[in-house]
């Protein structure tokens, strides 16, 4: 057996304290193990370690913002080689068969398996998944930043992509946090004209430094008000409730409110506010191997970096305490050396 | 002056009866004349007459689904002339400046004029419009059945040019009434896989000879779940509150529940249930002059047609009560002679 050292919690909102499980030395056919060198925190890991979606099974690691090296492969494997950096998100395996898997879309799979949901994650020295999962890191992204790439910047990265947003968009984004501000960065460099939403009115020169166009307090629903019929997208990056109703109508016709985070109570969708504009509310989970890919060179392109606060993985608890407090500008990264 | 003949309400509910009203003799400089032939009978009549939307003004001339001939043009007027067979719905004139009327969405435009909002509609022997919401009807559409494609029809047949819908889609349709008899016998041309719901029970066979490949009774909550996940657009023709949740389960990843009915409640928008499955809740407001066009000839290349029941124009009040009890199948229209 081969043993993996991590760091796990015992009980919903539990200290993380060291945790060795085994694995079997044999890989799966498709089956690549990362050796880990950073890991991002995202909220989700929080939420999971709380147990707010009521689906952690404890004991618990959390991590799956995953940068790291191929350590070994299984005996299939033909994508990456020992050596190779990649990193690894919020899904770790799909079917590679369902309509989804074969049109490109395995991020909707209907068997995706997720990297911290029964399975143990990224706070740890190693990290196993499938191959198709495992996408590697370009030249010109660094595995420090590459981590919360692979969660928080794919799942707005992938908005621009699946919702055709082009460079003549007018491109709204909700939450200036650890997504929100990467999403300032990509809508900036993919042509667009950027509008950020922040509640922190200390955010605002920040957010006009990371590609926001004009910043506009969420606290003042005039100011939303002020904003109507204007964008083409926005992107909802936080997990509370809103005044929809005015994000709504701050959408030009044929805009669309996009959610990327779990909020709490249902969106209402008011039928004659949405088609009388032809607008519309939806949503999309993280992005496709290949989407993250392109990610990945569009960074590397445009000098895009998360901005992020280091921890050594052993201060675990001392970064989770720093999320949980708000105080994250605008991402944690673990690193274990 | 011209004096224009018409049957006008007094009052919400009140009974339609004779009514005159004067207009100038010379037309705007992009105005059009147009005698009336046969005027559709819309839900939007009776929910406009009783003032549901609390935006009616009387005395109330009902009538947006006009089919006609030019009687005479402005002295700006080229692209119809007298004689001409045209029709018109629920919108009259829109600004042609602005970005919708030059990106070709005339029917977002901002300023849109509705033809029974604010001014009188076709439940009259005349009736005047812009010239370029005076749509021609091609050969091989006759005037009888024209005048319901102009409200229900471009409702319905929108929805598969703005969503993108392509012959491999799946599509559903729910209320088999005025807009969705017409909804199933476009998206079946269009080449899709077609699935009604409806709930009476006695409209099932008449649906599958419509198009549908499949009838659902929507009084069943368990036959819609069993299609979860199945069916990428659900276009809603009804305008009452359904079990949502279960319907936004039917969509396929990437489904679209589009909504054309005023839809009385918000509906709930689960972000995670959208996010999750890259699911949207949106809607559209009829169709733009040249989508109209192109779909009187998509009805004429297939010979696709309203089911109507007639009345002469004076039997109104009859054809309106008819309507209100529920016993319209599928489409009532007004014939002037």
């Amino acid at each position: 057996m081969t043993t993996i050292n991590a760091y796990a919690a015992t009980e919903a909102g539990g200290e993380l304290q060291p945790f060795s499980y085994d694995v079997p030395d044999e890989l799966g056919h498709d089956e690549v193990e990362i050796d880990v060198h950073s890991c991002g925190i995202c909220h989700s890991d929080l939420s999971m370690l709380m147990n707010h979606w009521e689906m952690t099974e404890y004991p618990f690691v959390p991590g799956h913002e995953i940068a790291g090296v191929v350590g070994r492969v299984g005996a299939g494997v033909s994508t990456v080689k020992p050596g190779d950096r990649v990193g690894l998100g919020w899904f770790s395996r799909s079917c590679m068969g369902c309509d989804q898997c074969m049109g490109g879309d395995h991020n909707l799979c209907g068997t995706r398996e997720q990297t911290i949901v029964g399975r143990h994650g990224g706070f740890a020295d190693r990290v196993r998944c499938a191959e198709s999962w495992a996408v590697p890191i370009p030249d010109g992204v660094d595995l420090e930043s590459a981590g919360p790439l692979f969660c928080g910047g794919i799942t707005v990265f992938n908005p621009l992509v699946q919702l055709g947003v082009t460079p003549l968009s007018r491109v709204g984004v909700v939450g200036i946090g650890g997504l929100g501000h990467l999403a300032l960065q990509f809508a900036n460099k993919w042509g667009c004209e950027v509008t950020a939403f922040t509640s922190t009115d200390a955010k605002a020169e920040e957010a006009k430094k990371l590609g926001a166009h004009n910043v506009v307090s969420s606290k003042n629903p005039f100011k939303i008000q002020a904003l109507a019929g204007t964008l083409d997208v926005i992107i909802v990056t936080v997990n509370v409730n809103l005044d929809w109703d005015s994000y709504v109508a701050a959408l030009a016709p044929k805009g669309v409110l996009h959610v990327v985070g779990a909020v709490p109570d249902p969106i209402p969708a008011h039928a004659f506010a949405l088609l009388s504009e032809q607008k519309s509310i939806g949503g999309t989970p993280l992005g496709s191997p290949l989407n993250t890919s392109r990610m990945l060179e569009f960074c590397a392109r445009h000098d895009i970096k998360p901005v992020i606060e280091t921890f050594p993985m052993e201060d675990v608890n001392a970064a989770m305490k720093h999320l949980e407090e708000g105080k994250a500008r605008y991402r944690i990264v673990l690193n274990r050396n």
